[in-house]
């Protein structure tokens, strides 16, 4: 923990590029934070990858973070957060937040009748890991999930409000709206982007939880609990790594963080035995 | 070269699971020959990775199969036919065929008007690879591409034929009809299972170019003229490879192929240095 203080950067990563909604919502809530992202662009997705490939290599980022010097880190991927958080825990004494327990917790906040709706990549949703992280909180409630598998395909294509999206939206959300939720998880950090388009289709008695919102309020009440905010005054810097793909990267990405990306910088990971 | 004869295997490769359509078409065009297939599923999808990223995974998939004694190798994915051929050539004498030259040189066979259509990801698309190798063939032929990212997804989750994908597909479709081909090749080994929706869009006067039947149909000239045909009169042996994700490698391949997928095995590429 060589050289850790307040003014250290917080270490964000995922496997490509939805965690930027996260650093998004983090710009927000807390505005003065040194941030760092890694999207491990070389092996994105990760959502059909085994737990034990998807463990080694949310280790290897891990290890890259720690090396510099971050004082928390936030797991912005879904998939990660399902299946490698013991493996990433492992590696540090350091605070580490994620994607699945900040959402659940902000959805058993908002829901009135304890019917939660969840919606994600097929690899979250098998996971089970946003009902296991509800129920470990709140037993009695009840929650409904739904795979979206062409979602994330759709908002890396801006097709954010087209008659195909619409229709195949409504096709993932209909047996969830006929449960009765009245808060529905947007469990992957592509989703935020299709927010609009499915808040209309649920209507105005649905909550849409967005993750990436959940995580970075959480993160912030965390870090003031444990008084690590950024004492420093000075401009916050955004520093952005990737392991391929560095262009496509810069273009996509400053749709999903609303913002010019500046520094990006290319990386090799050291990797572990398989 | 040790050991290679005409009772060696064919080395059939890909990114994933889409070459499985060009399996199946050496299956009924071959049915005599023995096939490894090695499909680097821990990578996938290689058409959102660097050209040079692409050539080290391609180069590494190549040197597997070269140490299971193959007699001709099959470049069953677009993005690394179109980008990695002259690293992989590199590495051996033995022939090497893949989906676009074919696809190219069945497409001009086809064409009345030679105004030819190409669909593909992104990344075959933007590599230019199908124009150069019309063109290499052909200085007249007009070729008018268009770029379909959402069909891989719509094709891995079984969405044939929804109201959604031929939504999708008759927007992507719109621009090439307007310039009157009468071809279109079907540049990703994915589309396949499009072809009865795509070949109701594009009508009747429009060829549907499969680049998985193309191949297959080359290597079998290419092997009569070589003699490299099996002798033997024994049962054909296919073998399957993957580096991640078997279950699911299984489960979505057989309805690539059409039949089951009896042996897989998961295995560990030696990686090369970036």
């Amino acid at each position: 923990m060589r050289g850790i203080s307040g003014s250290s950067p917080i270490g964000v990563f995922d496997s490509g590029i939805g965690g930027l909604t996260v650093v998004r919502a983090l710009m927000t809530a807390l505005p003065r934070e040194d941030l760092l992202y890694v999207g491990d662009t070389a092996r994105v997705p990760y959502g059909i990858k085994s737990p034990a490939t998807i463990t080694r290599y949310a280790r290897e980022i891990t290890r890259f973070l720690l090396g510099c010097n971050v004082k928390l880190l936030i797991v912005a991927c879904n998939t990660m957060s399902a299946v490698a958080l013991p493996g990433i825990s492992d590696l540090t004494p350091l605070p580490v937040m994620d994607v699945i327990r900040a959402g659940a917790g902000c959805a058993l906040a908002s829901t009135r009748n304890k019917r939660i709706g969840v919606i994600g990549t097929p690899a979250t949703i098998k996971s089970m890991a946003y009902p296991e992280a509800i129920k470990h909180l709140d037993q009695e409630a009840r929650i409904f999930s739904q795979a979206c598998p062409l979602f994330v395909s759709l908002v890396e294509e801006g097709w954010l409000n087209k008659k195909a999206t619409r229709l195949i939206a409504e096709e993932y959300l209909a047996p969830l709206l006929e449960e009765d939720i009245d808060t529905l998880i947007l469990g992957c950090t592509h989703y935020p982007l299709l927010k609009p388009l499915l808040q209309e289709i649920a209507g105005p008695g649905v909550t849409l939880i967005d993750s990436a919102e959940s995580v970075a309020q959480n993160t912030r009440g965390q870090m003031e609990a444990l008084k690590m905010l950024n004492p420093g005054p000075g401009e916050a810097r955004r520093d952005f790594f990737v392991t391929d793909a560095l262009e496509h990267f810069q273009r996509l990405g400053e749709s999903f963080l609303g913002c010019k990306i500046e520094t990006i910088r290319l990386i090799s990971l050291q990797q572990e035995q398989a």
